[in-house]
């Protein structure tokens, strides 16, 4: 089965996988050990370089993300179906069950929080649907462990509420309605709802993959419409009916957002068996971000790009972000396992080697998230409003399970 | 009365205000030839570094304060009094007047979007002030060169909705109340509102002095609040009763924030002849932010610093962004001017040396606004968002006019 990659490469996706391994090992006992709030639930997010907590705000998204992230561990791999790991997603899903939601105002809405106290006071409430989406994503994985069927049904009825904002009025998010605000197709939001579906929908029989699948579709198509420019582009905001935008809006590249989509399609093509859609989210989703978003001088992935060109306007657009390499990693080891083809290897190879080279903190364990274009580290925490315990563990976790499987087939 | 700088030091302030006068003529120059608007009124912000419009949309900020300059420049410096300055000033003001209000839903008040499309169509509200703040600073300086009483009236109108919405009822901004969010006084308000006090009421007369003493004092005492630590630091958020608040938020510094509140403090000492407050201006707003925010191994004055020496969240925070080097010239020579002290001179220096030696494009003209830690330019346009006719006019206008004083007084 591994023919294309030879012995030489056997041994080295062996080398890979061990150092993966060890790195999700380490990377689980961090936040373990320093991210736990006994005192009020939940887990702190602002974690400095040595584990210190450095402010003790708790940011929604994290939050859900860490529940999900303990849950899929402790459901789905031996060595972390260990009480301490449920206890803590447990945890988390109380205290996001208890002070995440607040009143939205409008009709009998729920909006979900971004941030809150430590004692779970909301701080801000962002005009998007993505604490939300974490949300559920939380508490559908937490119901899968703890077999809480309130729980999953609680997930659904958010999950509800989130399509209606979506597809039918999105009033109730609470953006004031301006002329010249154009309904914009963000390619975060099909991107977030497809990886819904999947999460509501895995081993949950064919009636669930029915209720989903006019939505799963709607979210394919959705993020189709981001091959722009003769297919020679993906771009992270076209109009709703998948035309360019004008301005740094509609030129704006995220390579690693792109990257990201493509892995969901590669997941979502396989288990349709969905050739076509296999080759447009390789050719497309993978190949073009990496093309245009690699650093030619100093390696990495850039944050933003202008298709045109132009400089971006977000200050930080040429800094190297650690989570655009772990759905690179991701998306290349995934395309490779489901084809075989050796070019898609060396540039998971690639990836890793900047990867594992730069991120990792050697010294105090877990990784930097954010260098200088350079490579120099510029923000040394471990985890902050938007880093948490997510894109490493989820990235070093799918790695891991997918060296699995091809290394279980190499004989 | 320049005894204080000797001989040398003379010749190189003359130095100085010929390279400042030669910048402030080649900054105008490339405003007025490249961000006038001729088909909808306006003018263009996101200007590329050869002079090319990247972007169409109109930021409000960035159009009350282009207003504001152009007039400023008019009525005050001779060879600034060109019918084309006028000219363009008034087309902005009116673009603002007809585009920049909309309605914010709540009583009869009305909001000023954030940003237009070129032809002036709301595309986001801000749920702050700022925005109000530079259409004030726009009409009321138009006002003085058109003699246009309507237009003072409504700056003076649209400020009265400011300071109810800053000192009595912030719910019309439409930040939803919410318990974890405690009000909090950021450096940004006071400043701002001490800065259109001055704006509104310079050489109208005691009775406008009168008007506004009130508020005046209450936007001192707000910012002095922002002294802390036993005097040792100066934070950009304090708690409503000047009490230093927990976490990342109650940590920031900002330390170009801090000069520029520096110079607005010195100015209205030097006003009321309070030398106190002078004192403090000097000794904590501008040496405080000297001492913590240049950075000893590369120059330049840093974006954001936590006071504990924690990472700073921002992603940009070891940036070098040409406005607080705006702030910081104007604070040293202001400062100078007013003491004759020969170490503010000496900050002056070297200040001006890193500010002339790194943001000027030499080649295309205008300045550079955004440079990594080590001095490179990192985006490369002169116009964005968030930078537009403004800190660099304003800091080039009001050095020459100090160097022309203190020249003028050297005999």
């Amino acid at each position: 089965m591994l023919s294309s990659i030879g012995t030489m490469s056997a041994v080295k996706l062996e080398e890979c996988r061990e150092r993966i391994r060890t790195e999700l090992d380490n990377v689980v006992d961090f936040w373990l050990k320093y991210s736990h709030d006994t005192v009020h639930g939940g887990f702190f997010n602002c974690i400095g370089q040595d584990g210190k907590v450095y402010d003790e705000l708790k940011y929604v998204w994290l939050q859900g993300r860490q529940v999900w992230m303990y849950c899929r561990l402790y459901r789905t791999m031996d060595r972390f179906h260990r009480p301490e790991i449920l206890e803590a997603a447990k945890a988390g899903g109380a205290f996001l069950r208890r002070f995440a939601r607040v009143p939205s105002g409008t009709n009998d809405q729920w909006k979900s929080a971004f941030c809150l106290t430590r004692d779970g006071k909301a701080v801000k409430i962002q005009r998007t649907v993505f604490s939300e989406c974490f949300y559920v994503m939380a508490m559908d994985e937490l119901s899968r462990v703890t077999a809480d069927k309130d729980m999953q049904l609680e997930a659904e009825q958010m999950m509800k509420q989130l399509i209606y904002w979506v597809q039918e009025d999105s009033s109730g998010l609470g953006r004031p309605q301006l002329p010249g605000d154009v309904p914009t197709n963000n390619m975060a939001v099909p991107m977030m709802l497809l990886c819904l579906v999947q999460q509501l929908t895995e081993g949950r029989g064919q009636e669930m993959v029915q209720k989903y699948q006019g939505l799963a579709s709607w979210c394919v198509q959705q993020i189709l419409q981001h091959v722009q420019r003769d297919g020679t582009a993906i771009l992270e905001n076209v109009s709703v009916e998948g035309a360019e935008l004008p301005g740094c809006q509609g030129r704006l590249q995220n390579p690693g957002h792109a990257l990201e989509a493509g892995w969901f399609l590669l997941q979502f093509s396989a288990e349709r068996g969905d050739e076509g859609l296999q080759r447009m989210a390789i050719d497309k989703f993978l190949e073009l971000p990496y093309q245009s978003g690699w650093d030619k001088d100093h390696g990495g992935l850039f944050y933003f790009l202008d298709v045109d060109n132009y400089c971006p306007t977000q200050l930080e657009w040429s800094m190297k972000l650690w989570w655009p390499h772990c759905e690179a990693l991701i998306a290349f080891l995934m395309a490779y396992s489901q084809t075989k083809r050796p070019e898609l290897l060396e540039r998971f190879s690639q990836v890793y080697e900047y990867t594992f080279s730069h991120f990792p903190d050697t010294k105090k364990g877990e990784w930097f998230g954010y260098l200088t274009q350079e490579g120099k580290v510029a923000l040394n925490f471990k985890g902050g409003p938007f880093k948490g315990f997510f894109h490493v563990p989820r990235c070093l976790y799918m790695c891991e399970r997918i060296l699995d499987d091809l290394l279980a087939n190499k004989a």
